[in-house]
């Protein structure tokens, strides 16, 4: 095999990825046959498999890109801030909105696919996974932990609000409307604004 | 058909679904078959088809018992309390944990189910099933209103706080362990306290 073969591997790997995503996010994982996703590509059925043994590993190998950005996303985003100086409120909105643009963006169809196809990979795969997750909960987590330590904000009790800070953002899939009239940065404001102030009311 | 008949008819019907929504929450709905239930049921396969059509019939039936459930207790916790002239805070608490209450322990597959096998309805049911979610957005929606309205609560943009509020329950499905060291009403009461008081540092 020449450079060039390898390249062109490497590309037939992406477009398969792509089709296969655009299919289980249309019609579920279950419903999509290793046909459909070699039709999709313009290739047969046997050269799908010179690429991926089953459709599992594409599953999985899809979650575990998902996994990545969304890691990557949270890591990047907490770094630049922290070490920005900028007030903990913008600091908060950037990183959630950072992580929402990635995954309502650009990595549309992992959420659903975390919710929903992940249950088709066996446990061990599963795991790896859900691995990806916990990590970015924790590093959302401590980020809170260092901010309270240093009094930049009220303390509060931690797995509960880091649940709650990652379910207003994920929770978006579900209702957030690109084509509506609030854009996505200024709900991500709305969602910070509510955590950030409070409901109670000033006066009271 | 007589009185007794009736009754056992309606039972059969009932156990019919609670063990197709046992088998729908363990191995997803596609998985399931009609000749799988009625053995769990202990009934022909034959005998299912005169009390459900077929299984989408079942799981269309499941998700309106769980939607109307959802909604009689929002409903019900929202005029309880409106009506109490308790403080607004201790309001929210009991409203969302009678809400997370009825889902996480009464209705613990309906948000697997909403999230996930509703796809596989033919969309004018998917329609009647999200109409349920929308009623009762819509119901917390105006309570959050209301409470803005009177001074009760700092105001906020009430679309994107609703389904706030809403995610930060829902989102319970993923993470929160009745095995764990926090009970479910201490959960709720952190979710009210960080909304209520907020993050920004008391001294800030």
């Amino acid at each position: 095999m020449n450079a060039n073969n390898g390249m062109q591997r490497h590309e037939t790997a992406q477009v398969i990825l792509w089709e296969a995503n655009e299919l289980f996010y249309s019609q579920g994982y279950e419903k999509t046959s290793m046909r459909e996703i070699a039709e999709r590509v313009g290739i047969s059925k046997a050269a799908m498999y010179h690429h991926f043994e089953n459709k599992e590993e594409i599953l999985y190998t899809l979650c575990t890109l998902g996994g990545e950005m969304m890691d990557e996303s949270m890591q990047g985003a907490i770094s630049r801030n922290e070490g920005s100086g900028a007030p903990i409120r913008e600091q908060l909105t950037d990183i959630l909105f950072d992580y929402t643009t990635t995954y309502l963006q650009h990595n549309k169809n992992f959420n659903k696919i975390l919710l929903h196809d992940i249950e088709s990979l066996p446990e061990e795969k599963k795991r790896v996974i859900k691995g990806y997750e916990k990590v970015n909960v924790h590093r959302l987590q401590n980020y809170l932990k260092r901010m309270m330590e240093r009094g930049y904000m009220r303390p509060c009790e931690l797995t509960t609000l880091t649940f709650t800070v990652f379910a207003s953002v994920h929770w978006l899939y579900f209702w957030y409307d690109p084509e509506g009239s609030l854009s996505l940065r200024s709900v991500v404001e709305n969602i910070v604004d509510a955590f950030w102030n409070g409901l109670k009311p000033v006066h009271g």
